[in-house]
């Protein structure tokens, strides 16, 4: 049995109790989340969040992509959230590598002609990393200056959220 | 108290029973999921995962960008996942709008020269629209072709995961 094939079992016991059938699109609390894909880092869990509180947004470390802000962009404008909050997270893959080297591995791994991604967004320094992230949403000229962007970094080792100052 | 205070409240009752610091940096059950930042889909409850198991990616739509098939391939050469998930959802917002709407009427809220954003990745077909994302993941150079990619859509209205064939 595949894994894919044990999750679509699991999906049926979650069926059985599902009762959140009315919950509206707009999430309830206002809030727009940028996290890494990382599987330990459970957002809502470690939130608090409920299902129908909160947008969240997750990639490879928790960039603020093109992707990220358009996903920001449209969380605010049409589904009206109005705090972004982002997480970086100690122990990060995007901590373990260079750019350029993952590039050149693929490119022979894959036997490709060209680099077939241009940018992977690794980076060495979390706080510093998550600092330009920040500025990123801050600056973009679709995001209205009177929203507060705030970033944390994710202690795997022991749950905490520590607030990054700007 | 701002929303973002109150989930960094949240967090401290969260570390109290915090016992994941054993946890290792790849995904325990080697799944990579692809899913839309919507507040009513809690991946990892409706799919019975826990917080160690797999990589979560999310954006507006749960759309295969660039961006998703950085993650995915990070994913899968540096941290070894082996079966990639893709969820769309009903009542999706992507549905309701067309980007050209969106980036004119922006343009103009936010009094800029130009569009700031090139898409938005609007669609107006769930089925079609995923079996696109699926599509884009197979046919990435990079994402090697015995990996098994699957797209279901989640019923927001009964929590069912449907699968779509390709």
């Amino acid at each position: 049995m595949s894994v894919i094939d044990e999750v679509i079992k699991a999906n049926e016991s979650y069926i059985q109790n599902f009762n959140l059938e009315n919950l509206p699109m707009p999430p309830s609390r206002k809030l727009a989340v940028v996290a890494c894909m990382d599987a330990r880092v459970t957002v809502e869990e470690l939130l608090g969040l409920k299902t129908g509180d909160a947008h969240i947004i997750r990639n490879a470390g928790g960039i603020v992509t093109e992707d990220a802000l358009r996903s920001l962009i449209i969380s605010h404008h049409l589904l009206g959230t109005q705090e972004f909050l982002l997480i970086h997270h100690t122990d990060c893959g995007m901590l373990t590598f260079k750019d350029e080297e993952l590039q050149s591995k693929l490119q022979k791994l894959m036997d490709t002609a060209t680099v077939a991604l241009a940018h992977f967004h690794a980076f060495s320094d979390l706080e510093d990393d998550l600092r330009q992230q920040i500025q990123k949403v801050k600056s973009h000229p679709w995001i209205p200056k009177h929203i507060p962007v705030r970033g944390f970094i994710f202690d795997v080792k022991t749950g905490k959220l520590s607030e990054v100052s700007t």
